[in-house]
């Protein structure tokens, strides 16, 4: 089996080079890629209906931490790992950050929670009771505190805020108290630091969602000014939306902050990216490497997981998905942009299509198991996680009932 | 105001006179309307982000009992509450039947949950585990037994199963399986009840769902034989579908069994019936009009909401939602069925529309004011149940912390 | 029956009196309200699959406005024309405008057509060919022209740009060709005139749209200046889209320029407004009447019908959406907004939604009959125009063919 | 480059013995694969807003049998022709099968055309009335007697019916003409002859479509016999809609007929097969591959192209789809059934996915090369093609102005 992966490798390589594609330029970019994965991937989630506890899910930051060294440890491209407030709450700041390194990752974007208490009930930011905006927004200018302490660069804001029902709000008194309070957070933001702007297009309110598309965080973060920028959570579009050209346009306009990467088939399912649409993430990384290749723009892009794995094993879905995201970006690393911008000016949109195709087709597994050993990885990480005992581990020392949870409480 | 309505009432009566409409049969139709309440709207539910409690709300089957009595009472038009096994399983049904009997309802459809133990996370009757199957059926048959125990004549049958992931379950094998439970449970339905089979088009199970539209419902239907009828829940389809040309099909086939009302934006967002398009429950309920005046099809339909109130409280969500089927289904008794025929026939599309315009445009306010005033209802169910002190009842008795839960545990 | 419209009214009156609505402020507004009808909706049109010709459609720009002067005629509000070029296209701009003065209306917007031609198979601003951006922006400078010439205060800009499949255009360098073709057209633009720019989600290009959304119509209009504003047509969003909600996002940014007024169920289906969801109509202009009442935005917005009658008769289905929009608007101003801030602010949903729907129920015939009498109309234009001989008059002079038309080539 | 195939496929070889793959099956079931391309694929087409013709363009059948014959000259794997009547009319049908035979191909399936003459304005046979409906029926049956002259083993049955507003058509009993019509037509039907029914979700009809779901066609199939199956256009469903479990299901019916390959973004885009989302039509051979492989089901499905070429060249574009379509099938013949089944029912989700992504990240290109070039044919059709100076002969023997027909007449 070594031998033919061996044999695959040279095989692809020779290929790629008739292809002009630079395969050392191509590896070392795969090495260089980072995904930051989420604490509260590791816990337990589920779906309004249900949640199905999984034995041995992380029950804590610590926990939470650990399983994402083991993914990092197995990966080698997930340093960082992201965390929500107050799920991660702790006294003792300084320690969470030197657990993290402990581990061998270190704490990445600070994501607030402003849905989850009783005054969120009809909104945070956007609430017509002043007293609920203010805690809101105090609750994000302490996040902005622990982004200090752990030395997060990103304060990545998502809002439930919405309307179920035509009338129960004002559209436009709801957008001013959001720029208030984006103005007063924006205004705390540390120096060398992030503030990105999350947008969906609806869930959990149903009716409409304060900010439900890239243009209205896109609105809000130009008005901010240069340290707010717009975040691109692939599940929050309507169906047959074009991602990849949302994702051009904010790159040209300076405004594309990060991604909270995932896949979905309708709605915001948080599925495992590039479970549904595998193409569709490779076309999305076709703009990033484009953009990269491109003095022009030179954007400084978040690339961060958002996923709730429902009905397979936490770590072992973090693991497909940090995989899935290698495959896009090995995959859009090998198209021929010179000959692609030849054939569009040509009007040849077969040529054009058969260049994205072509790399899209070819089996880039060999080049990721070699970048892998290159890493000291395994070049299949679910496999080696297997075989590691961790699962194991963690199953006898968080051990708890297997049961589900009625989400109704 | 009230010689104001009275006038009101006076005009409408002439107007719809002048339009040939039989007011007097119009009424008695609104007077025999039957709307059945679920026991599970009267407690508390949320999204999958946040359950937001609400004080006051109902906490086990007969304060449930009770509320829906009072939507009964309010309304004169709910009769029945549907009830959810195992959240309404008492020990002794024929108490649960008298409890309802005395608060003046009585018990409606029977709804068996097999999608809230562990093991049916990967399924219910279509689970590849044979000893899961077997445990979802024997719940299933245990329902039909609380059928006879409570006179209930409606097994509603609704599955969450599906899969999150393609290759995650096979299609074929899985509509076996179902085929094999739902005719056992067939065979088991006692004499003059029915069963009806719900069909979803996704969630909570985000790739496939194995009843996923009325397609997949009507074909498992029809194999069983004439106590299976088919359930459509509004909120069940994709965006853009013609929820009306399904409920004639059906009806046609004779296959057309229930409802559940709800309304919808753009997932399954059990939002109140009739807000957000008031103008596509009015066309349902053209299609029922039309098909109870022909004998060559007879429909005998179950009329039951299912709703998930979130931001509203419940037993006032409860009453607008009845409200709001009333005055659609009073909008379609006025439709000039003869003239739409005629126009159908000279291929006057602008006229056609007209018709059902007109009778959307009226306001039968007056009219249904003067129906629950003869039914020794008050004209506005939902200001004299503020009125009532009701509200301030429960929620001194059912006192309890006002807070909310994070659904994921 | 006039006797029972008057009832109608007198109760009506009341009714509103009760309500604390001011009736007089109601039927000025609607006496003031302005509907510009497109001189394409007056000729024929089809599907991709067929065009079926109807007998006296109009064939050229003075026929064309000649039919929306009748509708103008029997509705006192649609008093400008939108014209398109080159399909209205004359040697003497000078004659057509005092034809339109004779015939009782104006010259509107002005739309140049940049998809019609060969060259822009791939694109017109977008396209890679330089040669064809050229050609493209001198007929929008063309059109500028024109606007001087018959007094135009608004170009109203849409283009079909886009591709087909992934890889065909370079998503961001299309974008920079936008951008300068839309600053050559903005500095041209007249003294107290206006360029909207249109968005359009899919289209005719399937894969993407340059300008996709109101997000990148806000982009480019920002850029460019006070001048630019969007342009809102209902048909082209995607399902679930809270329209009202861009409506109040863009009014507060001062950048709503104008409606393309249609229906669609589930693309951009251009059919009549209010005929598949009738309250969302109602809900835009909801937004509408709180801008204009509030002196902090004071919209200046262009309302234009785009339409494409397809079975019905071009004339009757203009009138009826122009009937339509009068329903919607007259609705609207019947909402009891002090309450609903009120409401709003007191978290009572219900009550909320309440003051919408009450608003939305009343039947506002009897209202715009007496205006419309008021303006010297009939109280049913369709029906006084099928009285009025006109059709059959320009079926006669237009004489032609009944027959089809196959739309591919 | 030859080398480096030779060496890419005996690597692969080497791979997929390694995954237990028999590769020698594969190849045969490869070269057994036969893709029907419709006649109507090689003139020119379009959108509503304009056809953009290519020179060279087929003109007539002849012309149109000559572009199928050359497209299965250069894929071994196209050797019918659907054909379209009366855009395929001739008077002589011995001869248009003489000269199809003398190209080497043959006629497939035989397409009516029921929604091109002004008489199908509102209909066919569901028309209201009733001397349209027979117009319908009788161009219906002459397509059932040119199956006979031509030897055709399909009826393929797609019917544009429908209404744009609500009221314009009584559902029930367009159902109930549509069900005489196809009866009468069923009758009719030859020895070892299909009807396959189409549906669609929406378009051109907008409001409602006759037969608007795989369901509807599904029961009027059912109704008929076993010599009427359902036709699956893999563009005429909603977004978000779970084909290969429609697909399935159809299998698991029995009613499963057919296929028109396409894909879409977001409507009915016609789009080449595989350039949105390859995955999905590989998840679709998958269910093939899996019905094959099982004696219970047998299905006898015919596999046809349905696209429109918009802005490619129509061969080139027919070659792209058909080596799509190899690409996607080819990758289904790669997976590990065995395995998939074993990984089911252990409920491992990670491990059945997997199993469907290595096989789709499997690049079949040298495979697909051997098998063509053990065809005769050239491994790069669209190569060949482009090097075979077929299109340079045509463009000058089909002359014609290069233009653009606006599609509104």
């Amino acid at each position: 089996m070594p031998q033919v992966q061996d044999a695959a490798y040279r095989v692809l390589v020779d290929q790629l080079r008739d292809r002009d594609v630079e395969v050392d330029r191509v590896e070392t970019a795969l090495k260089a890629q980072q995904i930051e994965t989420p604490s509260w991937g590791y816990g337990n989630t589920g779906t309004r209906f249900m949640v199905f506890k999984e034995q041995g899910a992380a029950r804590d930051s610590h926990e939470r931490l650990a399983d994402a060294a083991q993914v990092h440890r197995l990966t080698g491209v997930c340093p960082s790992v992201a965390i929500h407030i107050p799920w991660d709450e702790v006294d003792d700041y300084d320690a969470l950050k030197a657990a993290a390194a402990a581990l061998g990752v270190r704490i990445g974007a600070v994501n607030p929670n402003v849905f989850q208490d009783y005054e969120y009930k009809y909104g945070s930011l956007g609430n017509a009771n002043p007293a609920y905006r203010r805690k809101a927004l105090d609750h994000i200018l302490h996040c902005v505190d622990i982004m200090t302490a752990v030395d997060s660069p990103v304060l990545s804001l998502w809002f439930a805020d919405g309307t179920d029902y035509p009338g129960q709000g004002d559209f436009r008194r709801r957008k001013g108290w959001f720029e208030e309070g984006l103005a007063e957070v924006y205004r705390a933001l540390p120096e060398r630091t992030r503030m990105l702007i999350e947008y969906k297009f609806f869930e959990p309110a149903f009716y409409h969602t304060d900010i439900a598309d890239w243009g209205m965080a896109y609105a809000f973060a130009r008005r901010l000014g240069p340290k707010a920028q717009v975040l691109v959570d692939l599940g929050h579009h309507p169906s047959g939306t074009n991602i990849p050209h949302i994702v051009a346009f904010l790159i040209d306009e300076g405004k594309l902050g990060g991604f909270h990467f995932n896949d979905r088939k309708y709605a915001d399912d948080d599925l495992t990216t590039g479970s549904v649409n595998p193409y569709e993430i490779f076309l999305i990384f076709c703009e990033l490497v484009a953009a990269a290749n491109d003095p022009s723009v030179a954007p400084d892009i978040a690339y961060m997981v958002d996923q709730s794995h429902i009905t397979k094993p936490k770590i072992e879905a973090m693991l497909q998905t940090v995989m899935n995201i290698q495959t896009a970006y090995a995959k859009a690393l090998l198209v021929d942009r010179a000959a692609l911008q030849a054939a569009q000016e040509a009007e040849d949109t077969i040529l054009c299509e058969r260049l994205l195709q072509e790399a899209f087709n070819t089996d880039v597994t060999p080049l990721l198991a070699k970048v892998r050993a290159a890493m000291g990885c395994d070049p299949d990480p679910i496999m080696a996680h297997r075989a590691s005992g961790y699962q194991e581990t963690i199953r006898r020392e968080r051990a708890g009932e297997l049961q589900g949870a009625r989400s109704w409480g």
